[in-house]
């Protein structure tokens, strides 16, 4: 089985590459090369590949000639999380457009030339986000919930969703998307998303720094470690196709908790001068954006196995060791 | 103000052009050009503007050079109404995905672009469709109903839907999108869409001639008459933008009757024999997706002024005077 990660450099998309490379039998069938891609392999995946079948093919996923020698074999698995983050998808609109919009629609539409032509339909795990929701209401998201975007980034990954339901429809690809919170503990370089205070909270703890965060202690957020969000994309990609609802769509459950529960939580872990240094200044904004989360409900996304750490202490636990 | 249409030629863009040649002012400004945009005059074109600020400027919105020569002046209103019909896209899917969700991404990146560089924002009223919730259940759908398309027309329609949303949160461009229900009574040749027997009930009853409808009789569906259509597009191009949902959105009120309430109705008007010729011959995939739309609430759209035929006989005669 062929397997490709683009963005594999990234936090996801390493996490994702180190898993598969130490467990190559995880997907189910066994992996005969696994393909990370990125436009360089960056800081964490220099030579860190870990396993014979693992290779680097870098490249920009809006350059047509690299598509082609991305995909000239066939591929079996698709995990495609590269992005151009929210936050800097609103600096320079251009780059968004171009890789989360067009590069998204470009590659899907080779995929599907596979699947169309080839005879061998590729399954596609794509990671969306729940940046599609923009503002959530007070009540409980169930998965039924309209998404409004209100950030370019939200509005591509959404549009993205729609694609894959309808080439799946059509039997060109068997994708799964899903939507992804905010996952921790990103490096502190990787602050290109607005949620980066989610992770700045637990890298400043464990430095014993001060950190000026720009939400309030009472903002609630959607939480997941990258342990857990690993086990979910690697689950989404052994999924048969038959249990995926035709949407092909995932919200992930998710830990709702409030910035003070988490705070709370590293100093019981850390030590309670880790976090002594912490001030919260909200900016509104931010705090909009990203600290407004009511609670979830994912009963579809539970009953199919998809996981989320359970509460604070285990969320702590998970990122602490990862 | 210079107004564009495209689809021009087609059944909904002839209605608006012709309304707007006979109402020059009914845009709430004085037009000073109008551009009807499509591949050909058609039929229904040929010679037939009515007014002096009318031209055709024909071409293929996939071609980057047409799309350059038809903005190449900045437009202060577009009409976006031209897309191959959901039949049409399902058969020939490289015809759909090109035109309705390529060709509509680069025409929204190019008026954005006029929005942007030029500071003159162009108001874009785009014809998407009620295709876009895919299979609805038995109960009332409202405003917030979750869409799932089921044919690639409606997951095209929907994604140009967030993408206009988008842009103009970004104040690129000032869209407002309408989802039309089936618009009566489309010409015989125009049947690419599914929802083609909507229209031929018509015609086949003023022809009095004998028809097999491909739905039951209890098959219900939502109409609108031409006329009605041409009204709530033009109210969309009037509305300000301050009093616009940030979606951008708006499902039309519609008349939910069935096939046997439009039948009797027709027989009313025209005599029992113009209806006597009628067989039902239910498809299910057809009546699956065009015959069991359930009842529509749709206050905000009505609060904003939009509106339906009240009853099948104010369709019937706005379908027969028009």
């Amino acid at each position: 089985m062929r397997v490709v990660i683009t963005g594999a450099s990234g936090f996801v998309g390493h996490g994702l590459a180190r898993f598969l490379c130490s467990h190559p039998g995880a997907l189910g069938r066994p992996m005969s090369k696994l393909v990370l891609a990125d436009l360089t392999p960056g800081e964490t995946g220099q030579g860190r590949q870990g396993w014979d079948g693992a290779e680097w093919h870098c490249g920009d996923l809006t350059d047509a000639a690299y598509l082609n020698s991305l995909l000239k074999e066939p591929v079996d698995c698709f995990f495609h999380l590269a992005s151009v983050p929210g936050l800097a998808a609103e600096r320079k609109p251009e780059l968004g457009w171009s890789v989360n919009l067009l590069g998204s629609i470009a590659l899907m539409e080779r995929l599907a030339r596979q699947g169309r032509e080839g005879g061998r339909v590729p399954r596609v795990v794509f990671a969306s986000s729940i940046a599609v929701y923009g503002v959530l209401g007070p009540g409980v998201v169930n998965e039924d919930c309209v998404p409004r975007p209100i950030i370019s980034y939200g509005a591509h990954k959404l549009m993205t969703e729609i694609l894959l339901a309808d080439l799946s429809r059509r039997g060109e690809i068997d994708a799964r998307s899903l939507r992804l919170p905010g996952i921790v503990a990103r490096p502190v370089s990787a602050s290109r998303h607005g949620s980066a205070f989610m992770s700045l909270l637990f890298h400043k703890a464990a430095a014993r720094e001060g950190y000026i965060c720009p939400v309030s202690r009472d903002a609630t957020a959607w939480w997941m470690s990258l342990t857990t969000c690993v086990a979910n994309l690697v689950l989404a990609a052994k999924l048969d196709a038959i249990s995926m609802p035709p949407s092909r769509l995932w919200q992930l459950p998710v830990l709702h908790a409030s910035v003070g529960d988490i705070v709370a939580t590293l100093a019981d872990h850390l030590g309670p001068e880790s976090t002594s240094g912490f001030r919260f200044v909200p900016d509104v904004a931010i705090e909009n954006l990203f600290g407004r989360f009511p609670n979830l409900s994912a009963p579809g996304a539970m009953a199919a196995g998809f996981i989320r750490d359970p509460d604070p202490s285990a969320l702590v636990t998970n990122v602490l060791k990862g």
